[in-house]
């Protein structure tokens, strides 16, 4: 699917005010048209200056590039940014989110919160009356998959009939992955070991999702997942407060370490993407990570450039 | 009183470069003036770019509202903020005050300071030379009573001689209200148990402003204080610092929980007011906090409002 | 040395892109270039607009000025910071330096680093593809020795041929402004205790690098060194990391206090310098702190306008 330049502006206009909380809260054809404009952003073919508008910032997780690039976005727009992380303000004094959520919506323009439970990011967004974007939940991480496809889009050219093999902890970049990879067309792969699939729901809701065929497939060999795919991607085994899991999951994901083996598998001028921060030796090889098939770099610019365009769309500045 | 939005600009050009430490630091016309100009600012029938302007806030006390309502404020402005909170600065070293704020006195326009002692609030505002603004002390808070005001206002059209009931602990929120009220003609009334009374200095300071008879009155009977009043209006029981005192309070406080009974002897239109975080169920029951005479959250946005007045005027950007 | 003003942008024109990791980075004639900009962005005689310009500040150790007059030598640009501290960032979970620094190369403009070991800082600079600012270190402190020097020209009108005596512990700072005054052909002479003189190899760098005829002296005789002296400067005893050396320190530096019975023995008009944060009665008096000739103040002010001038020669805005 492509939407013309002209068009994208009336196909994201409707997403003035909205929240972002899953890839799946966007269409297609927006999901297409967000990566357009981020494109259009990225190489300044387009500007946008919203003015004085402010993102607060929910963060209950450490966070480096999430943050970071959520506050270089909103500069570029002209905006700014406000840290509400739990440390320095009354949110660690246990006052309830219905409060917290209903007074930043009258300070801020819009938010972007990073919680473990999808359920609070889901209270938020039910609670404010400005938009809502998940930046990182145990479920999804929207705004990561978004960067990842358009970084796959500037290597290949185009997306539709495409593939990405995924292989590791069936965790929420998995989930988002799926469910953006359906509405753009692309074949996803998700390889992982048995007792780490990604949830059973997720992989229904992202095949019911698929246009132009998509294909969305769980497979328990790393081998068969990354088997002439055009992308592979990894991410860390044990993600923040899964430390203590840390010897178990080395033993199950042994085998699924992208390595130099495995990218021979894959078609000869396959990308390789990781959302950082990585873990040499474990999910990665140092080899693959620094070889010249790596597009890692790329890839973390490009949150900077997709939350710019989700930011100006859900600021209704287009 | 009034001031005509023409003489509004007149008024508050005497405020630049002064600082703002207690209600009574400003006449009655400049508190007039200062809600006008809120107004203004709210309905956005006034914008004022003042430039890169920076902002300085010395935060020894957690803070949500008060922090982001400022940096928000700031951000409207066309300026920024710089957060100084102990945390990340030498502050938490042991510098001498007296070095801090001649020192951030060369790199910021203007201060706002949230400290326990409002001995430390006087002792930033004597060595610092730019404009220095009570965020919070533990005898006064002066921006929340002008957002109270104007809320106030808001709901009931004019301020003369109509009646404010604070119930609860005579702590710094209600000395300002005094004070704030006192200079606007409204008749202020605090309801607490003995023992948790307002300062008398500050009662009598208050009686001493009052313009058009406005009457400022100390009771120990919550019914007594709210009985046909026009705005209700609670705060915590125990503030940061107090927690160890919770149970006591609790003891002392009972009778003194702003619910639908109390609520009940106000005037009919009355609205409540809450100055957050709130406790349901301790100092406000939750059917009067989420109930149709709530102003709470407007008067929580009133904050961002009255601190952008606030900081053109001291800052000479009218 | 003097540049004309309309030579200074054709200078400092070749700073676009370029790491400031030390005072030996630059030349002779794009340090006296560098400070007449800052002479210039002070006076408001030049204006610098880099539009939405992004600085990441990484520190690892805990700071009030030069965090601060980083944050504000950038919002006076138009600009914004981003603060990387470790306690809110991946930094504090152990990503490699090699990964943080790549990516935050593409999200901001410009990096200032504050760490312990200059070679953290040169590893940052290695991987970084912005310009990297030393914000102090274990060797050098740049951004202050120029806004001393800027200090020193202010007070006294040129610099060449002049002489400043530092007293006190061969540091970091000490090191500085025997490489920034070589630079300009100030004289500069270190009065230590034995065992705590500055780097042989940064006295010799010094030396080589001196222009019109600059000597670079270290003795151990405080009365010595500031004989005659045009400025006078001192810092702390004991830097941070260092307080458990306290007692031992104390007792090695006695006499080098910078007192009126020091300052008795410079130049009638000398003026005294301090890089705070200070300690009265130890290193410096309280009354040669306050006193007539201390431009402490003017000083630490100074840090923003060479760090404002700094910024917008390595991003090219001039």
């Amino acid at each position: 699917m492509a939407v013309n330049p002209q068009g994208v502006a009336a196909v994201l206009a409707d997403l003035k005010g909205r929240d972002f909380l899953s890839c799946a809260d966007f269409t297609a054809e927006q999901t297409v048209a967000l990566l357009e404009l981020s494109r259009q952003l990225k190489s300044g073919d387009r500007r946008i200056d919203l003015g004085n508008r402010v993102l607060g910032l929910i963060f209950t997780k450490a966070s480096t590039r999430t943050r970071v690039s959520f506050q270089v976005a909103m500069a570029r727009l002209g905006g700014q940014t406000v840290d509400l992380n739990p440390q320095v303000t009354q949110l660690g004094r246990g006052e309830p989110l219905e409060d917290t959520a209903r007074v930043l919506s009258r300070f801020c323009d819009v938010m972007a919160v990073r919680t473990f439970a999808q359920q609070e990011l889901l209270d938020y967004a039910h609670w404010a009356s400005i938009p809502v974007l998940n930046a990182l939940t145990d479920l999804e991480h929207p705004c990561q998959a978004m960067a990842d496809f358009l970084t796959m889009q500037e290597a290949l050219g185009s997306l539709t009939g495409q593939t990405l093999a995924y292989v590791g902890d069936g965790n929420n970049v998995s989930h988002s992955l799926m469910l953006c990879g359906a509405l753009l067309g692309v074949n996803v792969r998700i390889g992982c070991p048995q007792g780490f699939e990604p949830l059973p729901e997720v992989i229904d809701q992202a095949r019911n999702l698929a246009v132009a065929d998509a294909r969305i497939e769980v497979m328990t060999d790393p081998v068969d997942a990354v088997r002439g795919a055009q992308a592979l991607y990894t991410d860390v085994w044990a993600s923040m407060g899964q430390e203590q899991e840390q010897s178990l999951r080395e033993e199950a994901f042994r085998g699924f370490c992208l390595n130099e083996d495995l990218l021979a598998q894959a078609d000869p001028n396959a990308i390789v993407l990781h959302c950082l921060p990585a873990h040499r030796g474990e999910e990665i090889s140092s080899a693959v990570m620094e070889g010249e098939a790596s597009r890692i770099f790329d890839q973390a610019e490009n949150r900077l450039h997709v939350q710019q365009a989700l930011l100006a769309a859900v600021l209704g500045g287009l």
